[in-house]
């Protein structure tokens, strides 16, 4: 199993598959907003900041100038962004600061589900307006350098158990299609 | 006439249609490397950013860490940055900027050429590999608030006389479908 640059010919494939099929539901307002973590350590706040604004939340507080709008540093609570620029962010970190934002998150941890359960939720979000994943990983687990690390979920090509990863972190892996398989 | 979402139903509809068309030859890239400008005045240095990331330049000294990677204030060259923050740059400065980082770059004015010669450069945006196409506008002529904006075009959609501009001012507007003739 290997991952599929989106911008291959083969990866572009598989997105004009999944587009047909009907499961990029959140694709637009995601991409629309995808963003690059502007810390080494910010792939949890750049991941929650793009759902944000794919969602439209008003951060009810100015970004610059007149504008309303979420910027990973913009994201302090539960933790210090001090501690994050150091360390980056845990998952329950991360869900309390979703909630912070005022939006409905859950965790699932791996060891505390089913794969079934996994593909159910990559379902909804493909297509469900509103439905957001946000993958917290082993970059191992992928075949790629680096430790723990956040990104949402674009697309879900069921057909071909794919999903694709607007990784955060573009300067170093763009976006590409990895097996569920691997990603579960 | 007038502008339709990108994350619409028409919006995706459109998209799908320019897909099916072979019309979005450059968008892959560009969208994965979508960003906002980070300063209210840095439209065109943000539009040079994405397409710069987008044809994987170089650019010859670290972004953070040790990662090679283009952000829209690492862009100094033809105009000083205090002057940018304070007035945008111009169309040649644009062009200038995107020679010194080592791209071929050339600027058509809209009086200087003709509605043809436009539409066969969007033609050529929209399906030939690495060419890229950067509108300099005034807003008012989309019906948007503000003055001169600089944004790339992601796809063309040649039989609606359509093309996708992905704003970089995306906490004002997001990513939109404007008549061709609206951009001329």
């Amino acid at each position: 199993m290997s991952l599929t640059s989106f911008t291959s010919y083969e990866g572009r494939q598989l997105f004009k598959e999944a587009l047909n099929a009907g499961m990029v539901e959140n694709y637009f307002s995601l991409v629309g907003n995808f963003t690059t973590q502007t810390e080494t350590s910010y792939c949890g706040l750049g991941s929650l900041a793009m759902v944000l604004n794919a969602m439209e939340v008003d951060p009810g507080q100015t970004w610059k100038g007149v504008w309303r709008w979420y910027s990973d540093e913009m994201l302090e609570c539960c933790a210090p962004l001090d501690l994050v620029k150091e360390k980056g962010i845990t998952l329950e970190q991360f869900v309390c600061l979703a909630k912070c934002h005022g939006l409905e998150a859950r965790s699932q941890r791996f060891d505390h589900t089913t794969y079934d359960q996994f593909k159910a939720d990559l379902y909804k979000t493909a297509t469900e307006p509103g439905h957001h994943m946000v993958i917290s990983f082993d970059r191992a687990s992928l075949g790629q350098t680096g430790i723990g690390h956040f990104s949402p979920i674009g697309a879900y090509h069921a057909e071909k158990g794919l999903c694709l990863v607007l990784d955060v972190a573009r300067f170093k892996y763009p976006s590409y299609w990895a097996p569920i398989e691997m990603i579960w």
